[in-house]
C-alpha cells in the first residue's frame, strides 16, 4: 500500500441525522481517512443532495446500498473505498453490512449491531467467512479514562470485585413526552425500524459493553423492569436491571430516556475490594478512585501517569478537554490500524475496537432484558 | 411551664458510640434543651464513668433503663426529664421504649425503630395509648434542602413523577472486610443486636423514608437481592433494590456498606414530565433541578428564595455550610415544639418530625425485602 | 477545679445578630461549657427579653459591660464566669475586652479584634499582664481539612512554595446594593462602628490569616486596590491586593462583598514546586492536592489517613459532613483546653486557636491594606 | 467558486508540535477543508518527512516559507491554498504572515500574533492593504458556552458589571522545573523565539482576550507583578495583574505556568449588579449564573435555550461532551465563512473569530504588564 489516506464511503447519517457527522468527523479528524462515497438517503435525489454538502464526487454518490456495494466493488482496488461506515436505523445494519462484507468491505458500524440475536449470530459467520474487519462503535470505549479504568483492574488494583453500578439517564424522551414534538429520532420507538426495544437498545447495549471492556465481567442472569412512560409507545423507554455478573459479583444497570433535563449521563462506579472507581461520561477527562481509606485519586487525561493506551488515545495535554467525537475517533483508529495491515496483506495486530462479538452479546443482552420484563419481571439467564 | 429548657435523658451512646454524641450535640446545639439523666452503658460502672464525663448529676446516671425510668417517674415534675433519647443498637429499642412511654415520657428514638413489623405495631398502639411524643431520627429528613425538594414537589413543579433512583453506596464495611478490624460498629452484623437485617435496616431504612418524606409515595411492591460479601456474615452488607411505588412510579433503591472508599453518599434523584430534582448528602447544602430544556438550577440552603421550612431550618447564612448534626437537630427542634405543647398542656401543633409512623413502614420494608430476597428475589407486595 | 462544665458569659450577639447564635452554638455544642451571663443589646430591656429567650438567669443578664464586669467578679468563684465571649460590632471589642481582662476574665473575642493598630497592640499588653486566655475567631482555621493543610506542608509535601491565590468574593452587599434594603448587617458599613475598612476588615483578615496558620508565611509588602461600589458608602466593599510574602512567595488576595450571588465563597490555592493544595470553604471537608504529574488526591475529613489534627477536630465520620458551626467549636474547644488549665492552676498546654497575636497582626494587614490604597495603590510594606 | 473544499497550508506545527496537530484537527473536522501544502520544519528533510506523515503531495511540501509563498502563488487559482495557517515560535509569526499576506493568501496565525505591539500595528495595516482574511486563534472564543456568556451579557442581564476575576492557573513549567526536563516547549522561554514574555504573552493574552471578547471591556491601566521562578529563565512564569477596565470596572488577572499540578485552569468570573456569571475552560459545556438571590443556574451546551450562536457552535446534543480541538475549529469555521465569501467575490459577512486588531490589542497588553512589573510594578496606562 502506498502511503495514502484510507478511503471510506457511507450509508446513512444524512440531513437530520444526529450520529452520521460523528462518523465522518471520527473517521477524518486524525488526517488518516477520507470520505469519498456514500448513500445518505433512501431518497437518491436527497442522497445527491448531501453527497454535494460533503464535497463528494456526485459519480460516487449512490441511490441505494446495493448499487454501491456492486459498483464500488468494480472499481479498481486503488480506487474502491477500504471501508464503508454504516449509521442508518438499526433494522437495516444487517442486510447493509452483509451486502458490503460479500462484496469484500470493511465494516464500522452503528450500534445496536442488528435487530435480533439471531441476525447477529449469522453476521458474526458472515464476518468470519468475508476475512474483513468489522468494528462496532461502542462509542464509550474510546475514552481515555476508560481505557484507564480497564488498565487498573487488569493491573489488579481493585481486588476482588464485588459491585458494579451503572446508572445512565437521558432526558429526550421526556421532552418529546411533553412537547409532542415528533422529532427524526423517534424512529427508535418505532419497532419496524429499531427492533424489538427503544432504551434497552439505545443505551443499554452501551452501558452493558461499558462493563465488560472495562472488567471483563459477563452476565450469568438478570431481572429486568421496562416501563414505557411515553404514552402509545410500543417500546420501552426505561428500564431497571439486577444483575448477577460470574464471579458473584451483583449490579445494576439503570437506563432511561424519560430522566428530564439528562443529557448523557452515563455513570459507571466499580467497587473491588481494596479499591473503587468510578467515570462520568459527561466529565470524561478524569477517572476516580477512592480507598479503603476513604482517599480519593483522580486521574485525568493528558497526565503522564496514565497508561500507554490512555496516554495514546489522547490528543492533548492535561487540562485540554477532549469529547464524545474524540472518543469515537479512537474507535476509528483503532479500525484503521486493523484495516491498514488488512490492505497491506500485513497480519492485523490486536486492536482495540468494539468487534462482531461484542454485537452478538450486545443482542443477546437485548433479548435477555426483554424477556425477562416479559416473563412477569423474573430472573433469567443470559441467552447464548 | 415556666420558661426553661427542656430536660433530656438518655439511653445508650456511652463511649465509643457513633450515635450517641450525635444525639446530645443535636438536643443541645440551639440551647431548647440539656441532658441530665440517662443510662450510658450496660456496665453500671461504665455508664457512672461516662456519666461524669458529661458533667452529670452522678444520683441521675443509673444502672439500667428499668431503674432510670422508675427513679425519673418518681421525681418531681419540676425536676424529671421531658424526653428520653435511645440511641443503643436496635434490638433494644423496642423494649426501652416502652418502659418510658409506660412511665410516662415522651421518646426520641434511634432507628431502625424496632427489630420486627410486629414489635413496630405493637410500639405504635403503645405511643397511641401513652399520648406521649415519639420521634424517629431519620436524619435526612432534618436537611433544609430536603424540605425545599418536598416543596418543589408539593408544588407541582415535577408534573407528574415517573422514577426515582436511590443510591446510597458506604464503604465501612469494606473497610472492616479488608481489614478484619473487629470495630465497634460491627453489632450490626449481629442478628441478636440488629435483627434480620444490617444494611437494609441501616440504611435502606433511610432511602425509603427519604422517598417518601420527599414525595409522599409508598411502595407497591419490590424485587430485592440481597448480599452478604463479608466471610462468615449472617446479614446482608449489600442490596439492589427495584421498586414499584403507588401511581405507577418506577425506582431502584442501590445500598451498600461495601463500596469501597465511599463514606455516606446518599444520593436520589426524582424525575417527573416537567422537572427533575437531585440531592447529595455529602453536599448537602444544594438541591439541583434540572428542566425539560436541560437547564440546571441549584437552589442553595441559606438563600432567601427556599421555601419557608428549609429558610427556618438553616441556622447559617448562604455559603456557611451546615451538615449531618445540624440536620439532626432540625428533628430534635420539630420535636421540642411538639412536647413543650404538650408539657404546657396545649395542643400539639403539626410538627415535622419522623413517627412511629414511619417506624412501622420501615420495618414492614425491611421485612418484604428480606423476604423477597429469601423467596429467590421474587415481587413481593410490600407487607402492611 | 470539679469536674464541670466552663461557665460562659456574653457581650452582644443578641436579637438579629449573625455571628451570637454561633458563638453560642460553638460554645455549647460538645458540651463543655454553658453560658450563663451576658450582656445582649445596648438597650438593658432588649437584653432581658433576649436572656430570657436563652432561659438564663435574669440576675445574671446585665445592662451593659461594665455591670457584667463588676458584678460577675464579685461573684464567688464557683459561680462566676471563666471566660467572655465579645460578639459586638468591632468599635466596642476593645473597650469590652480590657473591662474583662483586667476584671480577671479570658476572653474569645470576635475578629477584627480592634479598630486600629495601635488597639491592637496596647490590647496584646493588656492579655499579657492580665495572664489570661485570649482567643480570637478566625473560624476558618478550626476547619480539620485546613489543619490537614497545615500538616502537609510542615511535612514538606509541597516542596518550596512559589504563589498563594485566595479567591474570597462573597455577595451580600451587592443584594444590599440592588435591594436598597438597610438590613442589620450594615453596621459593618458605618466607620463609626466598623472601623477604616468594611470588606478588607470583615474578610481579608480572615484570609490573611488562613494564608499565616497554614502556611507560617508573613508578608512583606503588599498593593491593595479598594473599591466602595455601593453608592454613598465610605468603606471598601471590594478589593484586590498583590503580595510579596517573605521567602519570595508571590500572592493575591481578591476579597469582595458585592459578587453576586455569592455567598461566602473563600478559596485558596497553595503552589509548591511538588505539590499544589487548594480548599473551599463551601466544601470544607475535603482538601485537594495536585502533583507534578497532575494527579489528583482529595483527602476528606473523617479519612484515617488525615493527620490527628484533623481527626481530633472531626465529629462525625467519613460521609457525614460538618460545617461552619463546628469549625468554630474547634476554637473554642481548644481555647477551652487552655482555660481548663488555668482554672485548674495548670501550665497552659500549647493549643491551636488564634490569638491576640493573630489579632495585632491583622490590624497591621488591614491598616497596611488602607495606607497602599489611599496612597495612589503603591506597593507598601506591611506594618509592624 | 464550484462547491469544494478550501484548501489550505501550514506553516510550522511539524513534528512534536502541541498546536500544530490542532490547528490541522480544527481545518478539517467540519469536512469544509483540506491541508494540502506545508512547511512543516526548518529542516526541509524533516520537513518532507513530516508532509509524508500527513499524505500529502511531496511537491506541496516546501523548504521554507518563502519558497512556498512563491510557488503556491503560481499555481493556479484553482490548485492554490486558499489559506495558510501559522503554528510556528512567536518570533516568526510576522514575517510569514506578512510573506504570504502579500502573496494573496488569507492568514489564520497562532498567538501572541507577533513579538512587540510595533510589529503588530504594522502588521494590522498590511492586513488592511492586502484585503486578505486575518484570524488569529484565541480558542476559548470558540466554545459554546463562551459565546453565550457574551449574549448574556449583551441582553444586559448582569446590570452594571463590577468586577472581573480571572483566575489562570498552568502548571506545565512547574514540571519542567522538577523534571529539569528540557522539553519541546521551552522554546516559550527563549527571548529569542517567544519575545519579551513567556506567561503573559503564551496565557495572559487569552485571559485578556476572553474578558474582552465576553464583555466588551477595554483596560486602561493595569498593575503587573510578574515573576521568574524558573532558575536562569528570562521570561516571567507567573504573574499577578491588577486591572481597571474601563466604565470603572475592576479586575484581576491571575496567570501561572508554575502551579503545579494544573493544566489548563482558565476560570472566568464577572460580577454584575444583577447577576454574576463564571466560565471554566475545564468543564467548558457549563456556564454558571448566580443571581442576587444566591440561586444558580446551569446553562449546558446543546440544551434550546442557549443563543443561536451557542447552538450553532455545537456539534452534538446536550450531555455529548465537547472540547479544545472543537472550539479551536469554530473558530475555522467562521474565518471559512469570510474567505468562502471572499474566494467567490461576495461581500464578506461579519463573522465571529478574533482578528488582526485583537492582535494588536494583545501586544499592547504584553507590552504594558512588562512595563508595568519593569517599573518597580508601578500603575501604568493601557499602551495604544
Amino acid at each position: 500500500m502506498e502511503k495514502r489516506k484510507l478511503r471510506g464511503g457511507m450509508v446513512g447519517g444524512g440531513s437530520g441525522s444526529l450520529i452520521g457527522p460523528v462518523h465522518r468527523m471520527a473517521a477524518t479528524i486524525d488526517g488518516q481517512a477520507e470520505i469519498v462515497a456514500g448513500v445518505f438517503s433512501s431518497d437518491p435525489e436527497k442522497s445527491k443532495r448531501f453527497g454535494e454538502e460533503l464535497y463528494l464526487d456526485p459519480s460516487r454518490v449512490y441511490a441505494d446500498y446495493q448499487e454501491m456495494a456492486e459498483k464500488e466493488a468494480a472499481l479498481p482496488p486503488d480506487h474502491r473505498v477500504d471501508f464503508v461506515s454504516i449509521a442508518t436505523p438499526n433494522v437495516y445494519h444487517f442486510d447493509i453490512a452483509r451486502a458490503f462484507l460479500k462484496a469484500g468491505f470493511s465494516i464500522i458500524c452503528d450500534k445496536p449491531m442488528t435487530c435480533s440475536l439471531a441476525e447477529a449470530k449469522e453476521l458474526k459467520s458472515i464476518v468470519a467467512k468475508s476475512g474483513k474487519i468489522f468494528a462496532l462503535t461502542h462509542t464509550y470505549t474510546g475514552y481515555p479514562m476508560v481505557k484507564h479504568a480497564r488498565h487498573i483492574i487488569r493491573q489488579g488494583m481493585l481486588g476482588k470485585i464485588n459491585k458494579i453500578v451503572v446508572d445512565y439517564p437521558q432526558g429526550w424522551l421526556a421532552r418529546l413526552l411533553e412537547s409532542g414534538d415528533e422529532s427524526t429520532r423517534n424512529w427508535r420507538l418505532d419497532p419496524q425500524k429499531s427492533g424489538i426495544s427503544c432504551c434497552t437498545a439505545d443505551i443499554g447495549t452501551h452501558a452493558e459493553n461499558l462493563v465488560r471492556y472495562i472488567t471483563g465481567l459477563e452476565i450469568e442472569e438478570l431481572c429486568a423492569d421496562l416501563s414505557c412512560f411515553i404514552p402509545g409507545s410500543l417500546l420501552d423507554d426505561d428500564g431497571c436491571i439486577l444483575i448477577h455478573y460470574k464471579e458473584g459479583v451483583r449490579g445494576i444497570i439503570n437506563v432511561s430516556q424519560i430522566s428530564t433535563g439528562e443529557g448523557n449521563c452515563l455513570n459507571i462506579r466499580i467497587s473491588g475490594t481494596k479499591l473503587s472507581l468510578s467515570w462520568h461520561q459527561e466529565k470524561p477527562n478524569d477517572l476516580i478512585c477512592k480507598d479503603i481509606e476513604g482517599c480519593t485519586t483522580t486521574y485525568s487525561k493528558g497526565s503522564p501517569v496514565v497508561c500507554s493506551e490512555a496516554r495514546s488515545a489522547s490528543r492533548l495535554p492535561l487540562g485540554h478537554p477532549e469529547g464524545f467525537i474524540e472518543a469515537f475517533a479512537n474507535i476509528y483508529l483503532e479500525t484503521f490500524k486493523a484495516i491498514r495491515a488488512q490492505v497491506k496483506d500485513q497480519l492485523v495486530p490486536v486492536c482495540d475496537y468494539p468487534t462482531v462479538d461484542d454485537g452478538v452479546i450486545s443482542m443477546a443482552f437485548i433479548e435477555t432484558v426483554v424477556a425477562s420484563a416479559a416473563s412477569n419481571k423474573k430472573w433469567t439467564k443470559m441467552l447464548q
